[in-house]
């Protein structure tokens, strides 16, 4: 089986510090790149009134996301990557920041073909 | 059950057009209103070599993302959306552009709570 990269679904749950846009660019930056990934853009949005933060890191390798729901303690954060990349290296980076009491991975392969 | 949000991963296969960031950014764009979202930012990388787009509309109901790989006549889509949106009508759009020959849609939902 040869696919095109793999696609983490993580919902953190009991997770803290979800409403700092910046805080959150730069932990996920990082986390892009201690997976073997290279940035190649990054845009966060931050709503009001809830604190809510949504952004995404474009990589050369596909993708890191997150939404957050603050008022939940909920955050959805994907993390898509080909090539050599480790993307289950990313969640350890993220946890530091968010300090989630529960994680939640989906692994997808995406681009599946057979041989 | 009440979620978040609907996370749809699209598979797209035997694919058309792959390798236009600007008709791509379009695209997209249109089919995230056409789901009902809002667009709150877009940007599109253009690779070369091989001219694969990897790019993303950040939404005020979360993403739409989009990776292609024009030599392999495959994209890797996701649509995420949360409140009113409805993910799967955005998939009709980008198939005019596409024009795949197969699609598989995997439909999670993210942030699930017993209620």
């Amino acid at each position: 089986m040869k696919f095109a990269g793999t696609h983490l679904l993580v919902d953190l749950w009991d997770a803290r510090n979800l409403d700092d846009p910046e805080q959150i660019d730069r932990t996920l930056c990082e986390a892009a790149v201690t997976a073997g990934a290279t940035i190649l853009h990054s845009h966060f949005h931050h709503f009001t009134p809830n604190g809510g933060v949504s952004g995404v890191v474009v990589l050369a390798e596909s993708h890191i996301s997150i939404h957050t729901w603050p008022e939940r303690n909920f955050a959805a954060v994907d993390i898509f990557m080909c090539g050599a990349c480790d993307p289950h290296l990313a969640i350890p980076v993220m946890q530091r920041l968010f300090q989630a009491g529960r994680i939640e991975v989906d692994e997808q392969r995406r681009g599946r073909v057979q041989l």
